[in-house]
């Protein structure tokens, strides 16, 4: 197999921003910005990760794939809500690509599909990174992103491995997977539940999210809408690689401190905050849609997507 | 019957003012209210109506109700939420009078019959009010107030035509039943669902509420939940005054116009607005309680009771 002598990173997030330092220093690294005045600063800069690495790394930033040339290995790693405009601005790019995509949710892999045939890998990533500036990311979170075969694409085992192997050697943590899926729907079980009950609540991933005490605790509701989702889970024929609510009791614990001070804002709270569109239709959304294709009732994945969509549409008032 | 010459309104918000100000014209007026100031403003100013009516009051205004001697009518005008501290201050006082609760949602009555024996009398009201200053009310809606003896109370259907012949010839708009509940229930259901809604996506009463065309609208969710509700409702027995759901298809239709624009926004709405504790406990966790005792599936309203209980407690971080 030939080795990977290049990549290209399509958004410069927190996320996209991690990957870029780590593999430039392995490899010739790209990356795909949107806005001109990025690519500028990245060009003249290169990218600066502190945090769990320290790493200065030369880039080649562009907003126009047609400047990067063909490229081995492609990460798309914008919010699920621009894969789209992404993937069209690659169409006709990359021809020897391989594509990654890592968003939350469900269903990019199909977007991408659309516009070219690249050989796809589905990955989540459970890394963390604070974007300082367009030019500096702290590496904050330094666990692993995993990643398989997309089932309906012509990606194999290998070709994950490979791509996993490179990114463990560029200093981030990867996870090969022969079949991604009961890790994605255990992910996607979990962010669909707590980040459009975070995005509702303005509440970070704080211990009430687990409390099942009274009448009135959230625990309650975390709970039934995620043995929801596992009714979905089951009936698409997915077994999950972890439990979403035991993931939800210990991302509450904060290691050994129990101190809500330092819970995680979700992401979809964060765009709620500042008003942004969510990825409300990959997560929870995503539930939904699987479950009226397998005729699973899911009446609060319904009310949740629904509450949410409807809180979007009151920005433009 | 011995005639009404007197009325104590406690809380002089939107509702109180209107009721003292009307009433005023008709019999002594007097008012009870938390802040020293605003009873000073009020003896001194008296109470002035515009809009609907026109009008200006001399009332007698107090912090202690030992200030302001017997009184032959009592209509507790708060918000849910001041009820019991309200009915705490009174124990002891007023003990000729007939006691009327004017709150959304069901409960009060029972709190306030913790505080003393006085005749209650259940009052739902449809009339809105701004209020301009503590002295200066605008008559907005005159819709109508209706009122029934409480179900376990000693007030009798002649003390409550009492009151609505009163309010009646005061300019305001009342009605009386001989049982209050399938009015109350009907606003209840339409309450619980609208105000729970409105609060968590902040969008005031817009015809999106009665969108059921495709899957995110949020028509399907009122409509579901109202539904919901209305099972609650059989199985506790009583027979609803209107279809909930019809009450908001037509609150939507804002008159001819259609427009948006002129939208009420939710008093619930207003409350998460100004991080004031909601009226929640009355509205979606009765519905959510009555549904437990007489043993109906209700999580669509548990659902969205514990979203606003989480939001409430956003406010404390």
């Amino acid at each position: 197999m030939k080795p990977i002598g290049s990549v290209c990173i399509v958004g410069a997030g927190a996320i996209g921003s991690l990957f870029a330092g780590h593999l430039g220093t392995l490899c010739r690294a790209t990356v795909l910005v949107r806005r001109a005045e990025h690519a500028a600063e990245l060009n003249a800069q290169g990218l600066r990760v502190s945090g769990k690495s320290d790493l200065h790394t030369r880039v080649q930033a562009a907003t126009d794939p047609a400047a990067l040339g063909d490229i081995d290995l492609v990460i798309i790693a914008t919010k699920a809500t621009a894969v789209e405009a992404s993937a069209r601005s690659m169409s006709g790019h990359f021809p020897s690509a391989r594509v990654m995509t890592v968003q939350n949710g469900l269903g990019c892999e199909e977007v991408v599909a659309r516009f070219g045939d690249w050989p796809l890998i589905s990955a989540v990533t459970f890394m963390s990174g604070v974007r300082h500036s367009d030019v500096h990311v702290e590496y904050e979170l330094d666990t692993e992103t995993w990643m398989g075969p997309w089932a309906r694409g012509r990606a194999s085992f290998a070709d994950v491995k490979q791509v996993a192997d490179l990114v463990q050697r560029s200093g981030l943590k990867a996870r090969a997977f022969e079949d991604l899926l009961p890790a994605q729907w255990s992910k996607l079980l979990f962010n669909s539940s707590v980040n459009s009950i975070g995005a509702l609540t303005d509440l970070p991933h704080v211990r009430a999210f687990a409390a099942c005490d009274g009448l009135t605790d959230l625990g309650h509701l975390v709970r039934a809408m995620m043995d929801e989702g596992k009714r979905v889970a089951t009936a698409v024929g997915t077994t999950l690689y972890q439990d979403p609510w035991e993931m939800n009791v210990r991302a509450v614990s904060h290691g050994q401190t129990g101190n809500d001070e330092y819970a995680h804002v979700f992401s979809m709270l964060e765009d709620v905050r500042s008003r942004r569109p969510t990825e409300i239709d990959w997560l929870t959304g995503a539930v939904v849609r699987e479950a009226r294709r397998v005729g699973v009732p899911a009446p609060i994945h319904e009310t949740l997507y629904r509450l949410v969509k409807a809180r979007e549409t009151s920005w433009q008032r």
